[in-house]
């Protein structure tokens, strides 16, 4: 049974991440700071940096990163996770996940410019008409392929969700798109990486979300690091 | 040595209490919610309903409370706290704390309502002249004694430093003065106690205090109410 699972990084004081990100550092400089935890733990050394000398903790957080890489057959992701801001009009773009993106899944970026104006035609009485201009997908090494889709978020978790083949699905961010799902009561499992500190600034992660504890079981547990793992499950 | 210390019930989303209190129900209706964990410890069933029985819980969640309770020896709070506001104008009110206030110790009541126009005089060409119309301490049982000040909260804080007589200055609420003080870098111990839930609504905790974590010592420890103890100390 396919599960649709967010997975997000937030301070003590709500924040998911500075709003101080840009094209040469896209998870700007407090990212590290909130994932610090995650960062340090044997399982994400060995997934992302390929590191096999079984540095890393092996503990509480070790556990929850080893359950965020496991099981996951889908991806969906907000277009500004995808790094598609950055060059926007630069078709030979490929994110800045690298040549070797670290998902190993299909990934469904939701964006809204696949739709372009019909420069060809004059403008009508009604306005510009508009055409679907399908962004082609791209595959990468290590077995993703990113997706572009501008449907109802609700469409593409169904295809997402056909695409995992009984594995989860994740909504991998940013904050926005999450807070999204969330809102609309599509997120079975929530993981929240609560790193120890108080950042004063970013996206708020909490707004809209009151209540959530009644639809969802919480559990919190703390990690060698300082981390604060709180699940809301349904 | 005197240290200054704040207890405080938040949510997961940073609210401290919703902000539908009344004169009828003046902790509001979240309140009970925020502190089931606190509520449900055989230490504060003990101090707080005279249980003598042993009822309640005795593990993490009644050591944080039991700490609550020790080494105070003067308390300061806001005129909301006190209840002034409920009965502004009535000389005999005693706040809502009951005839035995749990606090035992002497409790400086900010309020800047000890300032009253002098309507005995004319109205001069500078606007009325004021003159400051102390408000009577009220001792109570139990060893609780009410003082209301207007002044600074770093004189307030020394005069309660001072009657604390080695022991600790609470901060007790409500979360406007707690911020106040904590905005003036004046707070040595941060208590939060996060309780699993989601409120959406009520008065923010962490405005302003962005970096809390770079002068304080953060730790986090969870109850087997799911409420979530972290530590805040310099």
């Amino acid at each position: 049974m396919t599960r649709v699972r967010v997975n997000l990084f937030v301070s003590l004081d709500g924040f998911t991440s500075a709003t101080d990100n840009s094209p040469d550092n896209p998870m700007g400089e407090d990212w590290g700071r909130l994932a610090a935890g995650h960062i340090a733990t044997r399982t994400f050394r060995e997934r992302v940096f390929g590191d096999t000398s079984g540095a890393g903790t092996t503990g509480v957080d070790d556990r929850y990163t080893a359950a965020f890489f496991e099981g996951v057959g889908a991806e969906i992701m907000g277009a500004g996770m995808f790094g598609l801001h950055a060059f926007p009009g630069d078709p030979e773009w490929k994110g800045w996940w690298g040549d070797r993106p670290p998902f190993g899944t299909p990934v469904y970026v939701l964006t809204n410019t696949l739709r372009r104006q019909d420069w060809s035609k004059p403008a009508p009485p009604g306005g510009y008409p508009y055409r679907v201009v399908p962004r082609p997908s791209i595959p990468m090494e290590g077995g993703t392929t990113f997706h572009f889709r501008s449907g109802a978020i609700e469409d593409v978790l169904a295809e997402a969700a056909d695409a995992a083949g009984g594995l989860d699905v994740r909504v991998g961010g940013g904050v926005g798109t999450a807070r999204a799902f969330l809102r609309a009561g599509l997120v079975d499992d929530l993981h929240l990486m609560v790193a120890p500190i108080v950042l004063g600034r970013g996206t708020g992660l909490w707004d809209d979300l009151g209540g959530l504890d009644l639809t969802h079981k919480v559990t919190s547990e703390v990690g060698e690091s300082g981390t604060i793992h709180v699940t809301f499950t349904r």
